[in-house]
């Protein structure tokens, strides 16, 4: 076990929950000596990590003054790139959205197009809100496929032609003078979720059904990474109902070669309904199409399936369907469910929520900045941030 | 975010590294006025949780005393429970076993049968070991079925009659004095081979064929328990390959149906060789009948199909194979990692070890010690075993 030294860092977290809290408070939540606290409170003071609260708080004599977490004291740069899509952002320190846009940017156009354009991007959304680059604490990447979280390197993503092992946070850091974290488009989705709509649920399961199947997986709060960050690729978990489906994985009845958008839009076109992708099969299953609703429904069994074993082994208090595909509510939803609550565990299933994701096409960014937020606020981090202050003492 | 103040129970958790350090080291490793280390560390020496280490550190001037951890300050029970045998166990803080005894008990006889063997044996072993139960600073106890941990009550265990919702620790702490927690056997045979063979790793499964199959997961070098303490039940998870075998859980195609030791017994009967149950079949294995070897070669088939998902979807480090069908060696493990290799992504197998166990049946008393180690040297736990000192200031 290692023990953190309580310093500016452990004052600040105390302070984010927004709460305001005079020194005195301070003083006896930490049990440090009260000379410490003054000192640590002006370096964050001074760094404006915290503002003097609006109110000063009397207990019979002279009055204290309260402290309170300062969410505008830096920004971040929040960016989702899918396989097709971008979405880029700013946010304060408290996931708020200052400004955002979102343009169609296909990931295969390589890692110097892509990200050239966000830097570019990047300029005109700081204008917006009338901040800085000098304001920006860090940026969170997303992006679709596997990657090494701890360099920020994608490892042999299947759908990203010149990106295996491209050095994201070497190219970007200089050009944006912060640091980037990148990871998982799925991971950063569920963290997104998480924080804006399960922030109480220790262990929570995020599942994106779009062109590809992935989830995103909470434990105790945190995402669950696994030993090589490879965790959560559940797209390549066989599915029972599989009829030997082959699947760009070289495998075959994977749940994304059954149950993907584009397996469902290729299944279809076979049947003579054109689709060119899983929103395609969506709209034609909110236009009552019945052969795009038989398949939805059928997805959501084979999906439910894999689900029904995680549940087992997991048993997660939540599971968020989203991605492209959730679209379909509960035509989608009901298949998953049916066979959840047939296959799983009673003890598993029995306060067991269901439910469509909440945060949308914004979950992403959301998600990417609730990683630079957790980074850069981090106690170890603040200390750092504040040590020149500390070595003037 | 919660910071703990840096009471006595932190100064004990550096110092559990076994390293022995002197009052100066541990003012500047945890920030503390060196007045308040000392009063802590009066604290700690006067509950025996910390000794003066042999050799004083001198640097020029009057010798230095440094402190160290003492294992034996406390003992602890562990007790594992299972479906026909029972061992229990009395260890240091250390997990170092003191004495031991295992024998056949059926856990059918009911909990009031079992642990109030359990109490007799308890006075039997104190008196080898030398110590009274005053020293015993907790109970931790392994049962064969799903237990709701916070509470050490069992949920519907299957085989367990007259158990379901017995209240454990109401029962058992007045007659030993002592805290008592519950686990699950197959999460505190987890938790002991994670402590002895694998400290290091961050993510770990293990695996328990037996009669029933089950898991216990560790996250972050943690028991993962879910939402319900019900995470690692994989025995109810289908098989691909299943073909209807009815299971005791109303479901058909499971995995404990397929591959369990009593399905194994049951099939191998079934073709001419009288087997009674999982060890039966080992030992037939071991004297080469050639069915008996194909069963577990297929068994570790149909359990690499459900570990394959789970490696894609937990991305473990590590997977130890336990229970007593894990005394067939590689016959069983063959066929897990043939299906494991074939079926997982690359980049979660491609560092990925899966190995037997290695504590044999000590697993269980040592993951029960581990558990009421875990809890009694706990920062917050310490700070109130200390409390009366304390105050005295």
């Amino acid at each position: 076990m290692i023990i953190e030294p309580v310093g500016a860092g452990a004052l600040l977290a105390i302070l984010r929950d927004g709460r305001a809290r005079t020194r005195t408070e301070l003083v006896q939540l930490t049990g440090l000596a009260r000379s410490t606290v003054s000192q640590r409170l002006d370096a964050l003071l001074d760094q404006q990590w915290i503002v003097p609260a609006g109110d000063a708080i009397s207990s019979g004599g002279r009055p204290a003054v309260a402290f309170t977490f300062n969410a505008g004291a830096r920004i971040v740069l929040a960016a989702d790139l899918g396989a097709t899509h971008a979405r880029i952002a700013v946010t304060d320190l408290d996931t708020r959205i200052l400004a955002e846009r979102g343009q169609d940017m296909p990931i295969t156009k390589g890692p110097e197009h892509v990200l050239g354009w966000l830097v570019e991007e990047v300029t005109d959304l700081l204008a917006e809100t009338g901040r800085s680059l000098a304001d920006v604490c860090g940026a969170g990447i997303g992006l679709p496929g596997p990657v090494e979280h701890s360099t920020g390197r994608p490892v042999n993503p299947p759908i990203m032609p010149g990106w295996n092992g491209f050095d994201v946070p070497g190219w970007l850091e200089p050009r944006l003078g912060a640091p980037v974290l990148v990871d998982n488009d799925v991971n950063i989705m569920a963290l997104g979720e998480h924080w804006a709509a399960s922030p109480e649920v220790e262990h929570l399961l995020f599942v994106k059904v779009g062109t590809g199947i992935g989830s995103g997986v909470i434990t105790e709060h945190r995402l669950h990474r696994g030993a090589q960050g490879a965790a959560g690729d559940i797209g390549h978990i066989r599915v029972a109902s599989a009829t030997g489906q082959a699947c760009r994985c070289g495998n075959t009845g994977c749940l994304e070669a059954v149950a993907g958008g584009a397996a469902l839009a290729a299944e279809l076109t076979a049947r003579g309904t054109e689709a060119a992708d899983g929103r395609d099969v969506v709209k034609l299953v909110h236009a009552g199409n019945r052969a795009a609703v038989q398949l939805i429904r059928q997805a959501g069994r084979d999906i439910g399936d894999v689900l029904a074993a995680l549940v087992n082994f997991f048993n997660p208090g939540v599971i968020i369907i989203g991605g492209d595909l959730a679209d379909a509510g509960e035509h989608l939803l009901a298949g998953v469910r049916e066979v959840i609550y047939s296959r799983s565990l009673p003890l598993a299933t029995q306060h067991l929520t269901i439910r469509e994701r909440e945060l949308g096409d914004h979950a992403g960014v959301i998600g990417a900045s609730v990683m630079i937020i957790e980074h850069v606020l981090s106690p170890t981090a603040v200390d750092r941030s504040v040590a020149p202050t500390d070595a003037e003492r």
